[in-house]
């Protein structure tokens, strides 16, 4: 069993006291690790003294010390015997939707047990804004706030039982959140987040106490929140590019979190700007609300083969299909669109789809599996309508990516890596984005699925000491800009309602090719 | 209404929010509190922010801020609006007999009121060691920190409620207390305190969170425990010390607490030397285990008509006399020493005392107040015991004074202020003190009884946010010297056994005069 070198957890052993040391027992804990630290200041909670002369005593004057920074500032979380007892950390991605949590052995850096589950402020309101809206109320922000902290004990109590530890055995927990959520969880008023000039109450929350938020985790337990940069910037993305490296590179690169929005920072070790997808009429809707959630028996991969035009799709645990998400319609999308059934306007040519294409409630609509090779009984189908949504948000999606990178006065085509996360993300294939205008046309070796780089970001950091100034020094380098709805927006943006784009010459890989040599025989 | 130049309560007006300088509502305010107070760090506690948003917008970003310092960082305590709700400081002397609250205005500095009440923690035993014992029971530790903080959350209310201010107006608090209580108050296991080699868990508490002590104050309040240096001096004393102003005298004086134990610190601005009184066998039953706790009807003054030799007696309030207090046996002491009534040993001289000495159960009693002029409807007496128990009291006293100067190697007479602190220290007339040979033969105008020093020290902090530091140094300069209970200490208590002392040239104002100069007469 390795040991993490620069983990959180430090075998101290200390000078017993005697008549002529006779310090007090916090004091000498204290001068011990000052010693190892090399610091000046070691914040030591009174909840761990509770239990420091005995522990003491109990090992000899040898302990493992849980240690955190907070602002630069180490403080001890907890001390434990000298012993073989798990001391376990917690990563945690506060997603609006859902929650997932990594117990992890802080001495080892293994990865213990994983759980997620819906969060459960969807019986409030699927989206953030109702939420927030909610939290005004009398009593909202507490229930709000009681919900998330009961579904995160669950989920701490399920995921300790699995591995037969106990919640005490948490020592340190890290959190990565939206800006909101991330409010929420801190029972802190959302209000302004949503309001001119869109004000968080806090952004860097540092390191609190467990208890004092009500999590069940070892009574001294640290909590590190990420800190946001703005309303619309959280410390998901700070997470996310932590675990990217984005600020660690050389070169010039970009992540893309293709979550419930689009956030989108760019940069290198010298420079990081950032822009999040919610802005204005334009994005309306969102960039990525297209098909249904990924899950068991949905279609997430379209193909077709390009001699017979025939398609054929793969679904989620190979299962009956009953749906299709939002990598599937991007995949079908893009062979609609090299196929010749839907124009370089997103509009179906019925020529083309001929039988598969069907009039339902007056809109036209793709039959992409009939109704008998369905799970549901039913056509799994696209209509026109679903396309045109897909094509503002396949806009938007290059609108940003476009003003991030003429912001800072580089070209897409510069980028050395295309970072993308999100679970969302994950599942998108970078050859149809890239087809549909979606993405820009990089080499596909270029884009590299990261996952869930904010739950990866999390645990980065209960993992390794010294990232937590790193990530104080990625909150600090990042310049965020307000994605201003203004003429020029709204010009590139018409300019990306085209499949692939206006101007083809922007995806030379996509002109030069096409997957069907016969659409019409399809 | 004046208000405190250096208090803790800051006005601060901060600037308001914009879509061009969006940051955080605590950012802003730490950045103005950074610039107010010259400092790169301040630490907000969650709770205070979670009114932040809202009272920064009603009160068109102009705030109160009530700040402490925790070990040489700033913390804010509570926001407020800038209006005239009054903003209250809490300072408390823990004792282990009697606990005294005072409510201070922290903006103005003036004292609110004042409360005390027995420290409930009597119900479990009168005396420290017993609570120690006690705390080692099951739930005993916890049950002695309930009683105390029950007690002092009972009489915040009735401080409160005589004010007519809610507790959540108050925001900060100091306490000072011994070792043990301070233990006791923060739930901490006192045990190893009264083992070899005598170590506290903690010595610097520093600035704790009201809520997570239960104490009824506002939610996000800071309480400063004043800390102790050992497991026999504690922060009762170095408030007492702040209070003196020892620490800041130019000249070498002395601060005797006489309270259970007789704590002694001596020193200057350069230096401190501390020892408590209670060391080994030849201190047994304390240095004041004399008579019965000062209170209405007791007798605290004796004197004598040095022509007729009648003795003539002050109670407290004017009573008819029911008991006699500590002071009241020391000047008893020195008048029948001086009188001829009791000879150098401090035993009774039957030819001198006559009439006023009866013989009761086996022992000789010298009767102060007859039977028909007490209150008690008996004789108020004192005993050869009583008087052997003073001799042995007042030579450990002076033995300790001794020990201590010549640690540092000076003489007693060189003090240049010999400060008496606590409730029966305020009542000892010097002069009989100096006569009975338990205080040096300083003039009289050396002598200063400053009353609950603890409580002063206590109120000081709260008025003055540049003494936070001071505290420090006090600490930081104190050298704590163990009583070594050697044939050194045991050859000068032999000598100081007599009255006034073995070397008469040590008391030469004693030596010189004789009050009563026919003492055969009385």
């Amino acid at each position: 069993m390795t040991v993490l070198e620069n983990g959180w957890v430090k075998k101290v052993s200390i000078t017993p006291p005697s008549l002529e040391d006779n310090a007090a027992d916090a004091d000498r804990l204290e001068r011990a690790l000052m010693a190892i630290l090399k610091t000046e200041l070691v914040d030591i909670d009174l909840s761990v003294l509770a239990d420091l002369p005995e522990q003491l005593r109990k090992f000899d004057f040898n302990l493992r010390c849980i240690l955190f920074k907070d602002h630069k500032k180490w403080c001890l979380a907890g001390i434990t015997g000298d012993d073989d007892k798990i001391v376990a950390g917690l990563a945690v991605d506060l997603g609006t939707t859902t929650v997932v949590l990594r117990l992890i052995d802080l001495s080892t850096g293994l990865r213990m047990a994983e759980y997620s589950f819906p969060n459960p402020q969807i019986s409030i309101g699927p989206d953030i804004l109702t939420r927030i809206h909610f939290a005004e109320k009398e009593n909202g922000l507490e229930t709000l706030n009681l919900l998330i902290i009961g579904g995160l004990n669950l989920a701490i109590t399920e995921l300790c039982k699995s591995r037969n530890i106990s919640p005490s055995g948490i020592y340190l927990i890290s959190v990565a959140g939206n800006t909101a959520m991330t409010h929420l969880f801190l029972k802190l008023n959302p209000r302004f987040l949503i309001r001119e000039p869109y004000i968080p109450v806090i952004n860097r929350p540092g390191c609190l106490n467990a208890g004092k938020l009500g999590i069940n985790a070892n009574q001294s337990a640290k909590i590190f929140v990420f800190p946001n940069t703005g309303s619309y910037f959280g410390g998901d993305l700070v997470a996310g590019i932590l675990y990217s490296g984005l600020n660690r590179s050389e070169k010039t690169a970009i992540l893309v979190d293709v979550g419930t929005n689009a956030e989108v920072v760019l940069g290198n070790k010298n420079w990081l700007v950032a822009c999040a997808g919610a802005a204005g009429p334009a994005l309306e809707g969102g960039v990525t609300k297209m098909g249904m959630m990924a899950g068991p028996g949905v279609i997430d991969r379209v193909s077709v083969d390009s001699e017979t035009g025939l398609f054929s799709i793969h679904t989620i645990e190979d299962l009956p299909p009953r749906g299709i998400c939002g990598s599937g319609v991007i995949d079908l999308a893009a062979v609609l669109f090299l196929s010749g059934m839907i124009d370089i306007r997103g509009k179906f040519v019925p020529g083309a789809c001929k039988e598969r294409l069907k009039e339902k409630d007056g809109l036209k609509h793709f039959v992409l599996v009939p109704a008998n090779e369905s799970a549901e009984g039913s056509d799994l189908s696209i209509s026109q309508a679903d396309l045109d949504s897909l094509i503002r948000s396949k806009a938007a999606m290059y609108t940003i990516l476009e003003t991030i990178a003429s912001y800072v006065g580089i070209s897409l085509s510069e980028l050395s890596t295309f970072y993308v996360a999100g679970t969302f993300g994950s599942l998108i294939n970078p050859r149809s984005a890239i087809t549909i205008g979606m993405m820009p046309d990089l080499p596909e070796g270029t884009y590299r699925s990261i996952g869930n780089s904010s739950l990866e970001g999390a645990s980065m950091i209960l993992k390794d000491c010294r990232l937590m100034d790193e990530i104080d020094a990625i909150r600090n380098s990042i310049t965020y800009i307000e994605l201003n709805v203004n003429q020029d927006f709204m010009n590139r943006f018409s300019a990306a309602r085209f499949l692939p784009h206006t101007n083809l010459s922007l995806f030379p890989s996509v002109k030069s090719d096409g997957l069907v040599r016969n659409p019409q025989k399809a």
